[in-house]
């Protein structure tokens, strides 16, 4: 019988206090010269881009800067301004880029991973919806991390939204990693507070759903369990204090963790069904998972073994043999630190319209996330879990 | 405070039952088309070579195979004469090799990693012993991997012994990361009984010592210890019998875990003193370190946080708040395991000559892995351990 588990990441990450240091050598090692940064406004107003522009200056290496990622949901426009700015400079400038550094949150990452397939594989990043629809290697991506987090900067994902769709997009392929993720907590800790909330408890989002996903593994388990650990201890503290580097620190190391968990084994109802808000409305991504998470845990719960619940809760800090008490414990922590980060817990406070939800039904069954939830469902589940959390 | 914990992997590890069968994509993707399979004979005579043999047929890409890997301790003989191979296959046949495709347990990953460096940057593979000597890629590697194990499959070591000094070098860099390995069990039923208990143990003494290193990090940690209790509970039933396969599974999982913990941890003394042993005499490496685990682990054991011990114990089994107590449980885990393995106890009965020790202890003193042992000692300590273990 077939039973694979296949683990995919960048080749090297860097990581901590520091790390940022370690670019120039790899820079050098291998020799990628003509550089498009890829970034937002902001990113350069706190300084982070200067960071990066001074490195590449000290090794004579050009580079370009698009700063047009507006907001922090990645569109199909973002994506689109990216590459007239990237032909403009090919075709104007001579810019042959052969290296292309995103710096931000997933955001900036998932529309550079874009923007780097499509130069290379030619057409819309439409066409490369779902899993595995690219054939070649993009323009090689190293990606500079400032949350914790997506886990964008270091898998195979890219989340973008179809605008005239109101999709969500999920963009799947093992050609889509960067090649080289960076993640020096230097650059995360001037995140504002409402970022380290969404960002962080979107990290429970991914570690809860590669752990109870059908394609998890004991790689996979022992990863997404200490990253929920982590979060549960250090996310309260970043929170109240962003200059807590001991706890900034902690949940860098979680969203990797976290990350490296989700991006092989997948995820599931939770993030078809926030994807499908994210294409119609404007609330941070993690804050739909935060409120989506405990609805669709209950739903999940009868399809996941009884040992691992038993698990994952004891992961949270309790030891019991009740399974269906585990299952209470698990919602209860989930939603205790929701309200501690302030997030609403209902997804009316968050654009949710009810006349909306048989679309977005229909559009979350059709996402590649769908296959990995442990428990399968109808049409009728989605939207009785968007009710529920109406 | 610079505080990095960089994390190194090949990109694209192919895991599990079945695994084998996702290369060919991987073949066709990267269009490397010249192959050079480096393994052994018995490699050969198991049909493990013939089935990779087959794929690279289906694909109409030329190959030949160097089967002079003639023991499983890996010298700097074997590299060179696999080094002439190549030169031949290039010189006479033109064979201008792009891939080499090692085929094995960690003996045959390691020399593959030593000639696919040599062919690129020159000299011999002795220049390279120590920590990032390598300057340039090697040629392109995947490492098809039958045993669990020594963790070479994903590793950027390469150990290599030099048979005129009768030294075992550590050759370190990322350099010689492999970009894709093969974990599948289909590759793993056959290993004999004791190559089962040696390179499983081996897999004990990667966690623990990754576990304990300086560099250790939430990563490696989380890896470390679920790899612990992974072999506790399969090692012996895949000892007994070879055909369980959820064991030899699972096996397979400890192994690729704390060979990702131990790639980007470090190991310590244990290895160290291992290596040497290793160079002078014809044991396993996996029974020298099963071997010289317990004496190593009381000796760093006052340097360890306590807090770790307690946890590492925990993963062993046993909850304890006694931290004395914790020592002397995983010391008896791991004296337990390695009797049940039928590992002789001590090392005169692998070939250790006391009058050997001096000259051991200094060499093991210049080994790479003595800078991540958590306790920094002497010439002294590292003779007193010897002479514990003798």
């Amino acid at each position: 019988m077939e039973n694979t588990h296949n683990f995919i990441l960048p080749p090297k990450n860097l990581i901590g206090s520091g790390a940022i240091k370690d670019l120039p050598n790899e820079l050098l090692s291998w020799k990628l010269s003509k550089v498009l940064i890829v970034t937002d406004k902001n990113m350069i107003s706190l300084g982070y881009v200067e960071n990066v522009e001074k490195i590449l200056k000290s090794l004579f290496i050009s580079y370009d800067i698009f700063d047009g990622i507006l907001h922090p949901n990645p569109t199909v426009s973002f994506v689109e301004d990216g590459l007239t700015y990237l032909n403009k400079g090919l075709n104007v400038f001579k810019r042959n880029y052969n290296l292309i550094i995103s710096i931000g949150g997933g955001t900036n990452h998932d529309c550079a991973k874009a923007i780097a397939t499509v130069a290379t594989n030619g057409g819309s990043i439409i066409d490369y919806e779902g899993y595995n629809k690219i054939t070649k290697l993009g323009i090689p991506q190293i990606a500079i991390n400032t949350t914790a987090g997506s886990g964008a900067e270091l898998t195979m994902y890219s989340i973008i939204v179809d605008e005239s769709r109101k999709v969500k997009m999920v963009i799947s392929s093992p050609f889509l990693t960067p090649f080289i993720s960076v993640n020096d907590p230097i650059f995360m800790t001037t995140m504002p507070k409402e970022v380290t909330a969404s960002s962080g408890i979107d990290v429970v989002s991914h570690a809860i759903e590669a752990y109870v996903s059908t394609e998890a593994s004991p790689i996979t388990d022992s990863l997404a369990l200490e990253a929920l650990k982590l979060v549960f201890e250090y996310l309260p503290r970043s929170y109240d204090n962003g200059n807590d580097l001991e706890a900034r620190e902690k949940m860098m190391f979680a969203n990797i963790m976290a990350g490296m968990a989700f991006n092989n084994a997948g995820l599931g109802y939770v993030h078809c069904m926030a994807h499908q808000l994210g294409g119609f409305y404007e609330q941070s991504h993690g804050d739909y998972n935060a409120v989506l998470l405990p609805y669709v845990f209950e739903f999940n719960s009868v399809s996941i073994p009884e040992q691992r619940i038993l698990k994952l809760c004891e992961a949270l800090g309790t030891i019991t043999h009740n399974t269906s008490q585990a299952v209470g414990l698990i919602i209860d922590s989930v939603d205790k630190l929701r309200s501690k980060l302030e997030i609403p817990s209902k997804l009316s406070a968050m654009g949710l319209k009810e006349s909306d939800i048989e679309t977005l039904s229909q559009n979350a069954l059709k996402d590649i996330c769908f296959f990995t939830n442990p428990r399968q469902g109808l049409l009728e589940d989605i939207i009785s879990l968007y009710k529920a959390a109406f």
